[in-house]
């Protein structure tokens, strides 16, 4: 399915497919494409055409929680879109697909219509299997398309949201519990910044602890600010940085205003960046 | 003129003019423009074309130096082109430009055919109004064209360089002194980095004093490396940095290293960048 699924985004002019990823414990594929907005409705319209085709959740099993043969849709922004250009697209595509699929749809993150819909576990829970009882309840009446399941595709969730940083920093001790501690200094859920998820964890093989992040807003909790904040504590056990690193892609705003904090840029301004000029 | 020239480059496909900046008092404009290689050549061609059809350095004053109607040429790799490359294109460009106008071309920087060819100023000596002379002689022979000044546009200078990054840091003093020292300690010509050159002044309306530098090898002499000595010798006078600036143009990979450098990003790639992904 995932190669049908590929070549129909690909058919889209203007959209560029940057990541394929297949998990086959959790029999589920993420896709990752970028485009103007008319592009990428385009393309997002094309794969929920392939995926009702060819996916039965009826048949589907898998390790990763799904409500719908197209899970997820989240629209990032980048390149000089905001992430209230990628709700208004988010609403845009989601009325779109109820109307066309006949499907549920419902609105999450920087999209969603009330705050319970916000996050995206919520929205999920009790799955694909669980989804005929929870349509008929008035707290989860769909943000658009049909109150019914769609018979073999479900129900699909659309929205927006800042692209998520996953940023790792390496201790030089092999004492995981530190990790354990500086990890629950900066994550939110426990009195850290506000756009920040993280976890001590042990790399045994290399003697090391590793305090591993996901920062879900750049812009308002940058990844210069939790740097420091991790060196800071660890310095208060005595305990170096041995190096950090970056999984996956990241947008160069957030390297630019690090590069900025550190040597003191007050006065620059992105436009100052040569390849940015190129394309204003 | 000026107007003449940016719109014959601009008539050619596939070329961006980035800048345009004119100074009387040198009676000199200085154009920036991108493209790929066969669209800047077009483009300089373009230029060369209007140049020595409207100008006439006989009649020609000003503060500037300089020994032809388009004066100096530097190629600057971008977005992925290497040095080579523009010195390769420096080399192609030369030939056809002494073939189409008879105009005597030197070749500098990382394009010169000769160590005592790289530095602009040593060619530049003597100005159009002495370069008949310095054509007669052995050692000043033309890589391209004829060994004769063109009679109205002179010769020109062609060549490839890396972008130049026009860095200034301020400190936390009014001691001017305090600032010449350290521009000497950094820069190249009096034992600092291969690739700075530098020089203390006041900033007297602000109270403050200024290291004002360019850095002409961003990869071989990092800003980072070059912030952090500055930030080092005026901590032995006790004395902080208020802030740093650039001024004009910096290319990406200057701040996305300087942020790999301060964050400790090991292990990271350049196509990690999501906007470096979007264009390979």
């Amino acid at each position: 399915m995932i190669e049908g699924a590929v070549d129909a985004i690909r058919r889209v002019r203007g959209v560029r497919v940057l990541d394929v990823s297949s998990d086959p414990s959790h029999n589920r594929s993420v896709l990752t494409f970028a485009g103007d907005a008319d592009a990428v409705k385009a393309a997002v319209l094309a794969l929920f055409e392939v995926a009702i085709r060819t996916i039965d959740l009826r048949q589907h099993t898998g390790e990763h929680p799904r409500l719908g043969a197209v899970d997820v849709v989240p629209f990032v922004p980048i390149e000089g879109a905001t992430l209230d250009d990628c709700a208004t697209l988010a609403r845009d595509v989601a009325h779109e697909v109820g109307r066309r699929f006949e499907l549920p749809v419902f609105l999450y993150e920087d999209a969603a219509s009330r705050p319970e819909r916000r996050n995206l576990e919520d929205i999920r829970r009790g799955q694909f299997e669980g989804l005929a009882a929870k349509l008929t309840s008035a707290e989860w009446q769909p943000d658009a398309g049909p109150a019914r399941p769609h018979p073999s595709a479900g129900a699909t969730v659309i929205g927006a949201r800042m692209p998520l940083i996953a940023f790792n920093i390496n201790l030089a001790t092999d004492r995981v519990e530190i990790a354990k501690k500086i990890a629950a200094a900066v994550r939110h859920s426990s009195g850290g910044f506000r756009f920040v998820k993280a976890m001590g964890l042990a790399l045994s093989d290399r003697g090391m602890v590793q305090v591993s992040m996901n920062l879900t807003n750049y812009e308002q909790t940058p990844i210069f600010r939790v740097f420091e904040a991790v060196k800071r504590e660890a310095e208060r056990y005595g305990i170096a940085i041995v190096e950090s690193e970056i999984v996956g892609l990241v947008p160069a705003a957030a390297l630019v205003s690090t590069a900025q904090y550190f040597l003191q840029l007050d006065t620059f301004r992105p436009d100052q960046v040569l390849e940015t000029r190129l394309r204003l």
